[in-house]
């Protein structure tokens, strides 16, 4: 078996972490279960392009499991968990591609590695294991790394429509690939159905609320070990990112202050009962800021000149670009590590101002991500979407498709079951009603 | 001046209350005053078929304010003000034809003098004045009230189809309004365009959680005096309207059970820190019962009978039919009135179950309704949506319109304003980083 | 049997609400229960001077079926409930001396009926019965009324003594009372043991917090009919009644304002996320205010001066001299009455304040004060104090004490067991180690 | 200068950790400044056997700013952090005799060593060093150590009486260092006063509530990664710290139960909205558990066979006695470490149970102790007590004191000044109206 990892003696280690994740992933081990009986990938190639941690790697069993053949490289050359690398080759015999810090030219050479297997279905995180495939099938030369172009250039063109009529269909984890994706189906040069997992309920209202919620706070206070009561709590951006942090930091005593651009979610945010003002005012007050806003600049170098003296900074949304670091950089006099995760901005006017992981996302620079048992869902919506491609494909025209309702519902049902909740059903009576009701007698 | 109420002399009284509902709706004060320089509705006629409250008659004020001539009649015979009625007519010069408690002939032939009106806008709640409208246009005679039919026959077909094409379009308070339009736009019966107020964010994201979570706790309370604190309280339906009473009932320290048919809210309640079971269990446990669920009998027979004794039931959601009513009355060996808005039923066990305010929506029959500052924004809608339905109405095809996004946000932006509070606005960097991202680079 | 109330045909009226109380009132049941086969006051004369309400309709049967002989008497003039003193003669045979709104004259002299029973066991609501006995006993004739002073004075001297030494001992509902028999104690002047309910932690816990909490918001909705989520909510006085209403106010998602002269009680409001600040700054963004001080003006004429348009000011502390109203009268240039227990009072600003049930407690004038279950434990100190205190009346000293500590678990422990719920008792080994340890090895 | 730590080269490290502190510290700051220039312990010498820690080091530095010449020793042989004491000694000249990991000869050859001192003043964090001090003292050579014994032996007699009749006084942190202290007093052995730090309302009520409930949470996430949200986290024990756990895990979305032996606290914690059941229920139910009870054996062998595949367990009350961890041992069949802090029990039905940082503190264990502004409070008492002392000592008895209530007072002023709270004062009017009231006019 070919694999390119950092060190298969971690492999125990990997093992030990996945088994923790496992146990807080019910829905994605019961899948795995029922596709060790029915076998519905049997004969099927899968290349997966994903963060490889712990939770992928149950999802990576649990395909195994169903019959397919899996081959894994990472999304993020960053975000690599290398035991768990380890244990994937070792104890499951999942070929992996990734290495934790790997640089620009071998991120390519893995995303290389999981298209030669020419696969029947694709996952990505991002977009980019799919967008090689086009582009090579496109000949789109100009957009690819050189190890690619010279792999794909070496192909019969033959073999190279081969590699993409090949594929059954592929599912994108994140808003990013999806707008890429999106985008290439308006332009019609997307050639395989893709179904678009962020989308699903069981995915975006449990991350986004609970998951981004819990580890953001879990993140800053790791970081900082501030206490929250009493505190002012400044978050930018009331989506549903910012409900979930707005709600735990408020659960642990804090004042929140709400600065939106929307005035609608602005007026919810009143309602809810927290303050809302523009940063302007905000940074004046606040104790520690947190953006969630899915756009850049959320807070900028006129903010850091009004803060007070020993205002904490995070971002816990998009990227590092919610926070203005360069203008923070010039704006401050000079700067210092305080701790891990905290560097000190030091300002004209004598306050300093503390920048936590970077600026990089804080739920996962200083915490470990999502939980587990949030993750199990997306995870479940993967292995079902796979599942649904394989048999529906021929259905399925070259465009971005929501998860299938009857997927999201099966989850959320066999989340309820795995935590011991049982709920109602409809009567026939009930139903009755309900359908005349909708369908306007 | 035609017009039939209840008593003129009640007047003063109405007003008094119309004044302090007024003060809660900054939202309509500011467009009336925008109105009443600006002129908008100038020589046109609105015939209004909605509750005549106080707020009702705030929105009468800004539609005349604005240069329309308007005519009111109630949408249900027993939810008028009398003196409401009588404010606007002594004091405003306002037509009214609604008296509380008046029989089904009476509710007719007051649609029919807002009918005669022959109006360029009409204004509904449940959609009785248009269909009307359309049932004379389309010689449906069989579904109309006798006096309407006889007034209709007697006007010459040329007169009848005026009477339609005059009207430029109109607005819809309810979802039952709504889905009747929708089945009459399908049917391509629809003989213009219609705005479906009841969908504006500013109207059922506030109206629901806010106004039906604070108002039917308070019915409650009014009904019962009961502590919450402490209680199992067991909410039938996790949709809006259950999240807001939710929220309300946890906030006086209840023990909130949901009980549930769609796995994905079920979920929702388990992560938000709820109880969730099926009724079957919830019953046994419940020392207070609200159904919101839009069905019938969320609450039956079967259920009544494993209550613990001195178990209270309410409703707020639909219609009296959520609670399964015949089965409590068949089920139970005598009832009596406990004190107003409580029954008691005895069941065989010796247990008694008390139903409040006859299963009837409990904030209205024990409390007040939705705060007029709910109101505010829903009447904001309607308002704004008569003057868009006046200058774009050749724009629009015969459909059911959603409220225009400008309109809802313009809203959220002037309640905003009214409360004084100030939000971000997008810098020109983050416009071109927003819509760059969302086109997908 | 004598006795002197409004309407001996309200009986029925007040037997229902007796009933309706008693529903929620399972402690002090399950107390009657276990006194009509003890019968623990057999033969004991006891004088009860309390309000006049369904709650006390129960404590009043409660004792009778102990075995004594009850008389009633209220402790205010305007807060008897007629048609369950009616109740109370005619279905009870327990004579009451009350009648709502009587003046007075007519109030002392059914204090007076009250000595008269020559009482072995008082019960007081702010001392006025126990007073009135040390007066005449102590030859204070000054102090009383006409005719408590002219029936005392027709007595022989050694009648008079009998009346007090009969006394075994009595008890005391309020704070109020409480200062005043603690007063009398220090002055040695105090003839009989005084327990003091007030201090029950079952008392004032749950009373204050949850108690005051409920029915002050309750009494703020009912008197205005206002969304409180978004509004700013500001609370005068943070002890366990503001914690209550602030809890409360929080959970109707509103924005509370927390103003406090105690820096450690402000520290904890801070450490509750609450904002904290003077009433001179809370004055002026208020929405809603209610004092909680136990002292007088905490807000003033300036403050008034200050406030928004459309402010809502009321007052759920100690008396109405909470709001400076004698400042508010002289600031305003006219008053009128907008609707029930709302007055508007026009500022030279022409901004208008509300004042709420002319500043007299809210949750009584507007609601239905403390809910039943809240009485239940309150009463039930009194009842078993009654029991203690014919026990053990020989052993206790002229003093005022607190309620035993194991009558005031024991009503916990019955609370608990009336709601279902179990606890967890110490294991042997267990009480071993928390005695071992609180010795200090 | 003597001390004994692990490494001076430590202190860059430490110093930047202090500073990391001392930013949440104000309050303790402000004292130290005002000390700077008041030099209040001028002269004094102050030996003080505490938690080596960032926080005990401005302490320190805040002691030595009044003028005194203090000793630092450890209090525990664990806690001590190396870089702090490093810093202390290199930076301050503050001697400190301390090593993370002391044997129990080192641990208490350093506390001879801050005997050697020859105090005026200490300071003792489970009363180590007074205690010692006054068996040399009094002869008890019995109770020392080796090194103390042979030490104080060494001494002539009068020198021994001078080493006690040198102490102005002491404080004491804790409670079992105070349960010690009064059983000295009661047993008259006491020769000096000391105050109690614990007792300090801005100690207890805000290091339980605040610092216990979001450190103990802190802690089991950095142990687990688990979410919160719909989990069932049975707290045992509803004392203040019960109550800040039990308020941050609701706070994070968690279905929280309560079990108590207290029928009041368990009665509060209905009220306040929780389940209440006893272990024996709530064993079978629970995801995650924590004790906060202060007994030995809260959760016992019987509960643990009943616990749910995967439950977790910690302790986060007194010591690890609260988990009857030998019963754990005896009734599983293997156990295993997992991931840090993480031990997995394999019970005889399959079942795994978690125990989390071996059933010590675990936010200490876990995560990082209370945050600084916490201790800040604490501290604050520390050294306003000292001084205190050092005026006052000459009128106290021999006993164990409360903290004054104005420093008390003081220091919830001054935390309130450091957030830019301003809270009202009594008007003189107001002043007199209290005290009136208070006495009983």
């Amino acid at each position: 078996m070919d694999y390119d990892i950092k060190d298969r003696g971690l492999a125990d280690k990997g093992q030990l972490r996945i088994e923790w994740a496992s146990k807080s992933m019910p829905v994605l081990n019961s899948i795995k279960e029922r596709f060790s009986q029915d076998r519905p990938l049997s004969g099927l190639r899968i290349s997966a392009c994903l963060h490889i941690t712990t939770e992928t790697a149950l999802l990576a069993q649990t395909l195994k499991a169903g019959g397919a053949s899996v081959v894994l490289c990472a999304s993020n050359p960053l975000s690599t968990q290398d035991d768990v690398a380890a244990s994937l080759v070792a104890n499951d015999e999942i070929p992996v591609f990734s290495i934790k810090g790997e640089d620009t030219d071998t991120y390519y050479s893995h995303i290389l590695s999981a298209l030669k297997k020419m696969p029947n279905l694709t996952m990505d995180d991002g977009a980019d294991l799919v967008s090689s495939l086009h582009f090579i099938a496109l000949d789109k030369w100009d957009e690819v790394s050189p190890a690619i172009r010279k792999w794909g250039l070496s192909l019969a063109k033959e073999h190279r429509d081969t590699l993409i009529t090949n594929v059954m269909g592929g599912t994108e984890e994140t808003t990013t690939g999806v707008i890429r994706l999106r985008s290439m189906e308006k332009d019609q040069v997307l050639q395989f159905p893709v179904i678009s997992v962020n989308d699903a309920n069981t995915k975006h209202l449990f991350d986004n609320r609970y998951g981004t919620g819990q580890s953001t706070v879990d993140g800053i206070l790791r970081a900082t070990n501030r206490l929250l009561a009493g505190s002012s709590f400044v978050i930018s951006g009331y989506g549903w990112c910012g409900r979930g942090v707005a709600t735990r930091a408020k659960g642990h005593g804090a004042k929140v202050i709400i600065c939106e651009v929307d005035p609608l979610k602005a007026l919810e945010a009143v309602m809810d009962g927290f303050d809302v003002m523009p940063m302007a005012q905000a940074a004046k007050i606040g104790d520690i800021f947190c953006t969630l806003t899915g756009n850049k600049n959320a807070i900028r170098k006129e903010h850091f000149l009004d803060m007070k003296d020993g205002a904490i900074i995070s971002n816990s949304g998009h990227f590092n670009v919610e926070l203005d670091l360069p203008g923070l950089e010039q704006a401050s006099t000079s700067n210092r590590k305080m701790r891990e995760f905290v560097e000190e901005y030091t300002l004209p006017n004598g306050h300093r101002v503390y920048l936590l992981g970077e600026g990089r996302l804080i739920n996962l620079a200083a915490a470990e991500g999502h939980p587990s048992s949030v993750m199990d869902m997306s995870f479940a919506n993967q292995a079902l979407s796979m599942e649904y491609l394989s048999k529906e494909h021929k259905n399925l025209d070259n465009k971005v498709y929501p998860v299938p309702v009857p997927i999201d519902q099966e989850i959320a049902r066999l989340k309820l079951a795995s935590m011991g909740v049982e709920i109602d059903t409809l009567t026939p009576e009930q139903e009755k009603y309900l359908s005349s009701w909708e369908m306007g007698t």
